[in-house]
């Protein structure tokens, strides 16, 4: 594959291009690894830098029809708009069964659009670097907003809130009680809540929910890279198109406000920090997976099992002598 | 330190020699953890079981007063008791505030009870060792339970659950809604529940809980290593010492069955291959920490936190230059 040609094409905002660079950092394969390495790295300083946008909400919110009216209303103002997904269950199930372009049918045929499903992969890590990586092409190939969205389970929300300058989180209209099935670390994490489905009969639900939402998150500790007035909750109709003008406003002050105090600039430099400190542990842990370790390991616990070493001797053994260490 | 007298008079149940035993292996000196290693490599194969106890339970549901009548019940039957404390609240201050000796005051006075509390460490995985290393010191010096107790917080309950042969849930008498914050993990690693005091006022209130908690325990899924009727929740009151006896009959007859059956072997053996691979793990990360690794992977944090390294390309370097790896 021609590295320097793929990057001239993607630079030139080339979808096709893009799309091929992103199967090139999916793929699992040595040699497709280094040339995805040396891809990124001859990308960098193109200056290009798009919002990142992080979503997560739990099925039957309405996420697929809030990012396809959100999408199409940012590319109606010319905006180009990448959506990746990170989808815990296709990357357990090896694949997405509906694919997310069925889902968004207009977004992904409106032309300053780009929809990408998640990436089948076992391990959540491999899963992270690679949005990770696809982010960054869909910045140099120009996109304004890349929304990464995710369903709200596990660990994918920290996830995707490690890789975004802003993460919503998509509610649905709920009694009281519900409200508590919010984690408070999922709270925590997001700048804007939306309830969505402030529509029809469901109107007056969302705006209790709203406020509800309102005062939970006026309990929260203050933190730095909030203005005055954030986190905050609004209600949204994906299906009516109503609020998301006033949520894409929102969402463009708050960028405004940390770029201008640098807590955006700080934030990126923080993400980038911890990527970098999660893949080395990942794989000096990945040693461990791999021959001829993983087999004295695994010969070394059956010792352990039986009694005949101490789980400690057995970790220093292995250690010292497949490990190189002391 | 002459290691084969110390283990000579381990063997011989001579408690200050046990003592000084679990004093080195909470060492973090290098030349005492060597000492500690050969100790305990040379104390394999002495034949003696305790049965291990793991127990949980929030503060002030009574844990102290429980296991000072449960821990004199069992020396006046004869039997010899260690109590292992495991406090992340001391882990994090460096010691306990009020010691274990002065909450267990008669037990601690009793030659057939040795108290130990939570080693004073900066990292649960090295709480989780020491524990394990002084539980094994304690079978050997022969002691009949090990009772390991820990405060119903965080991953501590796991650790000590996963170096138990029983799990023991120590509850207080409570309303309906409060019965919703034990969390289901902590619930399905019980093998009895017990609610405290169920004595004076509150003796209505415990038989509800207990009611209620029994529902929930017929809610979770059947686990091989269970005899018909267990998990269980039973009523004690520590105070006036009732239901104890009861208790114990209970524990008995579910170490009698998993022993027939072969659990009881086949989870210890699971156990050390856990901590085996658990202590893998957390030294090959520890690797991070120590020069000059550590220092050449804060250089390269401040080059990816400055833009001038991808996260992927940093740890690429770090592991190819210092950490040996491809």
């Amino acid at each position: 594959m021609d590295i320097h040609d793929l990057k001239t094409r993607i630079l030139a905002g080339e979808r096709r291009a893009l799309a091929r660079a992103i199967t090139l950092v999916e793929s699992g394969r040595a040699d497709h690894r280094e040339q995805a390495l040396l891809l990124l790295e001859s990308l960098k300083g193109h200056g290009r830098e798009a919002l990142r946008v992080g979503m997560s909400g739990t099925p039957g919110v309405g996420k697929s029809t809030f990012i396809e009216t959100f999408g199409l209303m940012l590319t109606g103002q010319g905006l180009k708009v990448a959506v990746l997904a990170v989808d815990p269950s296709s990357a357990r199930s090896g694949g997405s069964i509906l694919g997310d372009k069925t889902r968004m049918e207009r977004l992904s045929r409106d032309r300053n659009a780009f929809i990408r499903p998640s990436p089948s992969q076992t391990q959540l890590g491999g899963v992270a670097r690679r949005t990770r990586e696809a982010t960054d092409l869909c910045e140099a190939a120009g996109f304004d907003v890349v929304l990464i969205e995710t369903v709200g389970v596990g660990q994918s929300e920290t996830m995707v809130a490690e890789m975004s300058d802003l993460f919503l989180l998509l509610l649905a209209p709920a009694g009281g009680d519900e409200l508590q099935g919010v984690k408070r670390g999922i709270m925590e994490m997001a700048d804007i809540l939306l309830v969505n489905k402030a529509d029809g009969d469901l109107k007056a639900t969302a705006l209790r929910t709203c406020a509800d939402y309102a005062g939970a998150l006026r309990l929260l500790r203050k933190r730095p890279q909030d203005p005055e007035g954030f986190p905050k909750a609004m209600t949204v109709s994906a299906l009516e198109d109503t609020g998301l003008a006033k949520a894409w406003d929102e969402m463009q002050s708050l960028e405004k406000w940390r770029r201008e105090t640098g807590h955006f600039a700080a934030r990126r430099a923080e993400q980038a920090r911890f990527w970098f400190e999660a893949e080395v542990r990942e794989r000096l842990l990945a040693r461990l997976s791999r021959e001829p370790v993983r087999g004295a390991m695994a010969a070394l616990a059956r010792q352990v099992e039986a009694g005949d070493l101490t789980p400690t001797a057995a970790a220093e053994e292995l250690l010292r002598d497949h490990l190189q260490m002391d």
